[in-house]
């Protein structure tokens, strides 16, 4: 029998490989299955998460500067760590290179890892750098710590809660298909340097995100535990639809409500797609998705960063958005799937 | 300006890259450069190593099979955790592979990480599975608990100290040269299935090797504290001398106590190479080398399967192995070198 990597996509994947996983320490408290993994050490407790980037499925060294990609190799894993609402404390690093990258190119790539290890205050704690036959590959583990059985699930939203999403979601996706368009006049037309600097919000969103590090560092100081929390790599829709999954539970989102920002409007008409498409289903923001209860409400909407999207049904209601014209559609995850 | 990364080879590119590298976090107790990183979490210290597998580069998938490629996988993890007198609690596990491969081949290749993970008491917690455009790509982190300042580093060895190592060295290097021998007569005679069975202890060696649990918790039970440890993963020539290099010792290393298998010598013979050879140079035996103070030595040579093999001495005298011969020669590192 010969069953097809891309009839399960990447999530079904993980989960059938998975679904068999047993622990057996006892300081294993969460597994397999969420933004990362929670450990008990003698009564603390850290969280870790770990992340592969691959160089023509993750990323195009054409158009992305090995700096920037040192950069955003760290803080998509710090991200997954915030999303637990931990702090990270330590990363490793391993990469596989081609013999033909020089030690000069990794050397920027490095330059980037550092910086974001200074921007995010963690240390690089080791790693392994091996040859690759074909390409770069990037695989880093980030470790946080956070306070006892204060870490943040997908599994606790219940009935009623608000959903709440950081910054402005979509901006990544364009200053993606922007960069995918000039870097197809440049190779049909060699001689046209592409102009980025009126759009370099899209494309920074896209080449250098960043972690959502001051929301969770305000939700602490407000004493605001969110029910659930989640960050979106793969568009608001798929994450959404994690959260209900894993806490059992509905939402209804309002099409109206979702921040997108100024940039992203006129750059959706010229690309001819909706704007809340490339909310809902762009992926790359790097924003974080939670829920609060409705107590939380008038805290949480003091904060400009932070806007309240919707709330959170019974499972039976299932998934819904509300159209701006007032329309109720089911939300699909059409996220970015790298098996798709 | 370029340089080729091969001018600096991989331990010198991972310290050039490293060089610049500062720790701003005071649990981070120990960076890169060990067998593994020790951050210290509210008084209680964890290990933490991470390592990249490439194919092409690390294994060959033509005689490979996938459940023991994952169970490898693991294990070289793990052996970086004891190297550090510490115990193995759980791993994360990232993979890229391509397309083509099928779930049934992922379901072997997890079902040799399970294995791994039952043998060792460690728990898969987390990793991440995405699209490699050509090969497989396998990034494991391991972490592990020691009590407080019991981890043991490569830079505590000490004049006079004893050089230790467990088990039997140079059988890996024999069972991967015999599997790529079958390798060339398969492809030239397609015909001619490989007879490998009365080479399963050293084929065994390669594609199948253990973390050297027992050894660790038997120096736990004896109370012997060990001044340095690394494995051997490339080769003892390679291992020793960077724990003088970390120690700033010299050594001598006497050559008829070198441990090889009864299997290893006469297949040495058919390859025509030096069973020392293949012990110095050879790599991938995951057996540990450490060294103790000489009081522990009456305890250590009650363990069959640790052998003396020689001492260490001041920097300024060298490192030097003293041939069955009795000649003495300047120990270098010919170790397997994934950038050569």
């Amino acid at each position: 029998m010969r069953t097809e990597i891309a009839s399960l996509g990447e999530f079904g994947l993980i989960r059938h490989l998975t679904e068999e996983n047993e622990t057996r320490n006892a300081g294993t408290l969460l597994s397999v299955g969420d933004d990362a993994a929670v450990i008990d050490q003698f009564g603390r407790q850290s969280v870790i998460s770990t992340d592969m980037l691959v160089e023509g499925v993750h990323f195009d060294l054409m158009y992305t500067p090995l700096k920037h990609l040192g950069y955003k190799a760290v803080v998509v894993n710090l991200s997954d760590i915030y999303a637990m609402m931990a702090t990270p404390t330590q990363i490793t690093l391993s990469i596989a290179v081609s013999n033909k990258v020089s030690v000069e190119a990794l050397e920027e790539f490095y330059e980037g890892v550092y910086a974001a290890c200074e921007k995010y205050n963690v240390d690089l704690i080791g790693g392994d750098t091996t040859t690759s036959r074909s390409g770069l590959i990037i695989s880093v583990t980030a470790i946080g710590e956070v306070a006892p059985d204060k870490f943040v699930t997908r599994s606790g939203a219940k009935p009623g809660d608000l959903v709440c999403v950081s910054g402005d979601l979509g901006s990544a996706y364009l200053g993606l298909q922007l960069l995918e368009r000039e870097k197809k006049i440049f190779l049909e037309n060699p001689g046209v340097q592409p102009d980025l600097q009126q759009q370099s919000y899209l494309v920074g969103r896209i080449l250098k995100p960043e972690a959502q590090m001051d929301i969770v560092e305000w939700l602490q100081e407000k004493g605001i535990m969110p029910t659930s929390m989640i960050d979106i790599s793969d568009g608001l829709s798929s994450e959404l639809l994690h959260i209900c999954r894993a806490s059992e539970v509905g939402c209804v989102l309002y099409e109206d409500k979702i921040p997108v920002s100024d940039e992203a409007r006129p750059m959706a008409m010229q690309f001819n797609v909706s704007v809340t498409t490339c909310a809902l289903n762009g992926g790359e923001d790097y924003e974080l998705l939670f829920t609060v209860t409705q107590e939380d409400y008038e805290k949480v909407s003091k904060n400009g960063l932070i806007s309240v999207i919707g709330y959170i049904t019974e499972a039976a209601e299932g998934a819904h958005l509300i159209t701006k014209g007032g329309n109720k559609h089911p939300l699909t995850a059409q996220g970015w799937n790298s098996f798709g």
